[in-house]
């Protein structure tokens, strides 16, 4: 792509261009202000990757990834052990953690069911997580997952399983999000709200 | 910003969303990616920053960056001697390769004069220019510098300074869209451009 920038620059370009939300053309542009910057930037991400790569675990618990295993939420004795908070991608553990949203501990699925893509159970720590609803410590598996197609199949999926387990299931509510226009939102997402209004 | 991914994640975001096209969400993103694929993305990344931290350098004839001194586009004895293309950036260097533009050398200016945001002529390569458009080899020099006002400045202060040296300055064609910056043109409205170059 960069033509004569040389077999080390392109490669570096075409790494780069594999990050969501990086093109072809904002690679090439990370990578010149990376090489720009090579001591103020390019060397500490290059050794914040290697201590990455050298630390980070996916934790046998929960799946969260961390560099203790198992990992801080998990081994935190101020989280609510009867809880356990069902996300399918570490990143919404992240969005909940940083909105506060519980104390409880979590349990990461990786994917959501996606007949479509081929994604199926197995691809997803669903055994692991039937395993922990029945321990007697748990009482509450809460659902946060994707309010989309596959989000609410897996959902049903995974209540299904729970069956026989001795817990309360729960999902996330649908409602006008906070700061939300009503004029701006779709009528599944009114009429939800409207159904499950609360008194005030 | 993820909370408790712990200190070394952290890092990682942090450092991502210093990248041009990358903010925090996007770094979350990207970090998580990378985590992911570790072996296929993560580990290549890390080591080809490693590679471009060693081997990367600055020409100390054009001030293109490349991994041999002089770099080469310098040292490639099919490359026009008598043509020297000035350009504000290494990314516009690429551009007009890309395009297939010239087949003259380069001169990496590293910026455009820009008073406002105190860039002088000091903070660009411009000695180095003067100096190379003294030698007998070189007979024309193509300023391929932005449509912009601070690319329009830098080209007549260029100009000026060129005055005394027995070669001809011209510059791109009006094929360039006022106010447009080169990385972002098509190829055929550069290759057109560097054709339709007039006296400057
Ligand atoms: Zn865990
Ligand atoms: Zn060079």
């Amino acid at each position: 792509m960069a033509g004569t920038a040389g077999p080390e620059i392109e490669r570096l370009i075409q790494l780069l261009a594999r990050l969501p939300g990086l093109g072809p053309r904002s690679a090439r542009r990370a990578a010149l202000h990376l090489i720009k910057k090579r001591e103020a930037l390019m060397t500490p991400l290059a050794g914040a990757l290697q201590v990455a790569i050298d630390r980070i675990q996916v934790c046998k618990v929960c799946s969260n990834i961390d560099t203790q295993n198992p990992c801080t939420i998990c081994t935190d004795r101020r989280r609510d052990p009867s809880t356990i908070v069902v996300v399918a991608d570490v990143a919404d553990l992240w969005a909940l953690e940083r909105a506060h949203a519980t104390t409880g501990k979590y349990h990461v699925l990786g994917a959501t069911l996606s007949p479509l893509d081929g994604v199926g159970p197995q691809d997803l720590t669903i055994d692991a997580l039937v395993s922990r609803a029945h321990d007697s410590e748990v009482s509450e598996i809460i659902l946060a997952l994707n309010a989309t197609v596959d989000g609410q199949t897996t959902a049903h999926y995974i209540t299904d399983l729970l069956q026989e387990a001795n817990v309360k299931v729960t999902r996330l509510a649908h409602g006008v999000p906070v700061g939300g226009e009503l004029d701006y939102l779709d009528e599944g997402t009114l009429s939800a709200a409207m159904r499950q209004r609360t008194l005030f």
